[in-house]
């Protein structure tokens, strides 16, 4: 049975939504597809569900197809499978919590690795049952700080999650393959430029974990990648640390004065003005030591002050030093961090002064001091002596002193050498599709999934976690697949395969339409009719442009004559032919 | 591609769970259909997934059919809308609410009619546009008292709900009729025998409000039906009145001693000993009027004391009273309620005094006096005369005392005559399995949608609300159909058309098998094939009568022949045929 615009829930709008700063946000709501309940909360009109529907089936097909067994697991949790897990407070303000009437806390599940656990440890308990991959499609919920961009990121969105088990880890390795393989064919199906990045585990535990990043400049994600190969999101890169050099032929440190240099940049000028190089050269950013203060806040509420050195050409990456800090929060160190360690000088704090180790667990004000890989023994830097006005020069690392610690927090530079060897990297923004994951035994440890092995041993289950979200995906094609008239849909998910206009008065162009509509139908095309009787023809034309069928035929002037038009709504390229030929030029 | 057992994420359990209190409930969950996740809420596992899927498809097909439109409305949703309707309030306890990062107040649906409601306003603006019927199938949250019973009660559950717009009466009318023959056609393709009852509409607002009830000893619902075809859920049964009677010949009051009848019983002993009825015949508890106090909470949170006056033979049936009174919650009037009323004399409580009238606006106590509809002008009682140890008989309605309207509270009893004349009732229990219901212009006019008419003049939109509970559904069709050994699916819903088992060790076995599941599924039918090296016979033909698919094809000993059983599950019948008629005998 044909759709019928006729009595279709649909209205196309012309104005903008007032609050859509993205194309698929403008396009998807003007176009009918969607519509606005609360802030990142949308309504699937009928046909936004047919394009999740077509979206949802190919990945049906392929996790089906990848061994995949769908189940369906409830949005509302009781809290104390992720009690257990420690996300209950890892989410943060990110977790939507409710009490019941009786008292007992709950949440919308944002992910569902807990339940997953549980299920499988509820019924499985022999190696033999092995591997197993289940996955669902299934509303999840987060409370983002700042919903934006239309379905890009919303508080409710639709995810398909699959997680598998297995007792080895290289069964493990296996199933990870299996998804990601099955990852790369949805992908491909649905059309959408790929790039696999190395991710970081972040909030999730675990250990290999790589991201589908849609290459956009719209993109929330930077990730790097070397033209031999390498690719990483941003947070994940790893720097590439300097050889280790002896100390022997290094001159001694000096206290110089730099009066008024608070900034990198005003050192380097004073320094290049009042203390040239010995060698000649000038000094760079890259040859200072920045001391940057950060301000963690511990999952106990504790508040810790660390002070990252880096090289001063560099600044901190804040989403990089979240990674590198977390599950503690950051912030850079207030006026009242400052009021509260007199020892630190600000403008001029550095790991040593006169009278020693000033940073870090050895140091004179005992903060925990953390340094950029590129701070390797052996290297000399320019840096805060801790009085006003001073800097020391040629402070050599591991000789004038020490640190706690490397910390991945600065920022990644177009030039930087992959860590894998394969040449400079280029920076990119993307969007993520997909994430690919090994959990490892981090969820199996926390709620005791164990299973007998041959050996009748127990053995702790090891995890993947596979992650698509679909309501996302929908945004993205739409934000790649639009002219200034509307969308166009790539052919496998658009909502229809066909949509036939009936762009005329006269009576034989509403047969000629409900005759070739019945004929499209009888050869399996799914058709959207526009069989509006007082509807003018520039109006259907333009729905049909705003709606974004890929394959339009127009029933018009030539119906009589038993001609009609194929528009090709991506190139624009219109075609009269007869009727009879239409079939099988659209199946 | 068949789905196999040797890796489907399927565990049959031997034990019942402790918490399953009906049969569909302890079925499902052995034969690994669901799994507990919280009281009331459920993992849904692949076979149960399936049947889920098939029971939707049907109702899909039925909605298209009725000409419904599918859309999507998320679970979590702002506070505002339905505080304009005030169910954010008159839900109480039921509803699950929570807060956003940002403090606003938000919900998890137990219906949608607020949210569809402003989707049509948003979008639609004229009479042109009407009728509209559009539908979702979706999960909702109600948060029960008292979840029990599996998927007959949950507190996570998928309903369809459709909703139509018109703007005339009529329009309604025919949209309402429309939804009630698809609701029939839904019924009849899933084999569930239902009962249609006119229902109360209850916390919904509206009017026109028909109950699908399935009869079955478990259900929750008592309904009443004549011979005569009158059916109607018992909150919505309404007592024919008696005719009024002319005071004329009616002899005065008397005020009688009456010791020690507190209750109806000791008051009809005592009455028919010391104080005979003149015409000889024995008094009867109708002949008493009974005068129950209940404690009104209403809305505002202030506590009302109402009096209700039935004849004595009947109890006050709390869910009548319920739904008489709404929105305001009921209770048995307390100790301290009584203590507060010194004017009640308990056990001898009666609208009438020596003084005058008692109840009631215009009574001494100024209690509001509610009277059963047999309470009609010139019946007679015997009734409490408001002092210890005393009644009076001969008290005449309309000529000795007043009241202040009619309730229907009295429970409805096997033989009272419906309202229509049809003859006397019976009484039987259900489960509602569906609800069509006129709401009419509660929420239209609540939310402000209107549209213009013909004459270009704003009418405001008439609606209906229509529901089918998908998982109940899902439940009361395993709780009719199943026996000793587990699951019999109807073959609609049967999650498999055919359960294949390979039942023996040989590999001819296993051959046969496969080669006639392939040529099942070429033949478009879904195939499930037990091809479990190392399980025995017996293991799997139990597995099978636990999961209920109809159709059983047992390949065992006659496979090296070329002879296969077929196993019918619901008959328990068995025939052994050439395995290569056993696709034309199962298609």
């Amino acid at each position: 049975m044909p759709t019928r615009l006729t009595n279709y829930f649909l209205r196309t709008l012309r104005e903008d939504p007032s609050d859509a700063e993205v194309i698929s946000h403008r396009l998807l709501v003007r176009a009918g597809y969607i519509r606005r309940q609360a802030p990142g909360i949308f309504a699937w009109l009928p046909l936004g569900l047919r394009v999740k529907g077509k979206i949802e089936a190919i990945i049906r097909d392929e996790m089906t197809a990848a061994g995949a067994h769908e189940v369906h697991f409830p949005a509302l949790l009781p809290r104390e499978p992720y009690e257990v897990t420690g996300r209950w407070e890892e989410y943060g303000d990110g977790l939507f919590r409710l009490k019941d009437r009786k008292g007992a806390d709950m949440l919308l599940a944002p992910t569902h690795e807990e339940a997953f656990t549980l299920l499988v440890k509820d019924l499985y308990s022999s190696y033999k049952d092995l591997p197993l991959a289940i996955y669902q499609i299934q509303d999840k919920y987060r409370d983002e700080a700042r919903p934006r961009a239309g379905l890009l990121r919303g508080r409710e969105f639709t995810m398909k999650d699959a997680y598998t088990f297995d007792y080895t880890d290289a069964g493990l390795d296996a199933s990870y393959q299996s998804q990601r393989d099955a990852y790369e064919r949805i992908f491909t199906r649905l059309g959408l430029e790929y790039v696999i990045v190395q991710a970081d585990a972040g909030a999730m535990g675990g250990s290999r974990s790589e991201e589908f990043l849609h290459p956009t400049p719209v993109g929330e994600d930077t990730f790097v990648r070397s033209a031999g190969g390498y690719a990483a999101n941003v947070e994940a890169f790893t720097t590439l640390a300097p050889p280790t050099r002896s100390y022997e032929h290094l001159t001694p440190l000096e206290v110089l004065d730099t009066p008024d240099t608070p900034t990198i940049q005003t050192l380097v000028e004073v320094a290049n003005t009042k203390h040239p190089r010995p060698d000649g050269r000038a000094w760079t950013a890259a040859d200072t030591l920045k001391n940057v203060v950060l301000a963690l806040t511990h999952l106990d509420g504790s508040r810790e002050i660390v002070v990252v050195g880096l090289p001063g050409d560099r600044e901190v990456d804040l989403k990089r030093a979240e990674v590198a800090f977390a599950p503690a929060e950051i912030e850079p160190a207030t006026e009242a961090d400052f009021a509260r360690h007199p020892g630190l000088v600000r403008g001029y704090i550095g790991p040593w002064s006169a009278e020693g180790q000033v940073l870090g667990e050895d140091g004179a004000t005992g903060i925990r001091y953390v340094v950029d890989p590129r701070v390797v023994d052996g290297s000399g830097w320019i840096t805060g002596a801790n009085i006003h006005g001073k800097h020391v020069f040629g402070l050599v690392a591991g000789r004038d002193f020490g640190w706690d610690g490397t910390v991945e927090v600065a920022e990644v530079l177009p030039g930087d050498p992959a860590p894998d060897g394969s040449g400079p990297v280029e920076l990119a923004r993307g969007m993520e599709i997909g994430h690919v994951f090994q959990l490892g035994r981090k969820y199996a440890d926390a709620l005791g999934l164990k299973v007998l092995d041959e050996n009748g041993k127990l053995v702790t289950v090891t995890m993947g976690s596979y992650g698509i979200g679909v309501t996302r995906i929908l945004a993205i094609i739409a934000e790649n697949n639009n002219d200034d008239k509307g969308l166009i849909w790539p052919a496998s998910v658009s909502p229809f395969d066909v949509h036939v206009l009936a762009a005329g008065r006269e009576p034989v162009v509403f047969e000629v339409a409900e005759e070739l509509t019945a004929a499209l139908e009888g050869a399996g095309l799914d058709v959207l009719l526009d069989d509006r009787p007082k509807v003018s023809p520039g109006v259907k034309f333009g729905d049909a442009e705003l709606i974004g069928v890929p394959k339009i035929v127009i029933v018009g002037r030539g119906a009589a004559d038993g001609v009609v038009e194929l528009w090709d709504r991506r190139t624009g390229e219109r075609t009269q032919l007869p009727v009879a030929d239409a079939v099988a030029a659209l199946r």
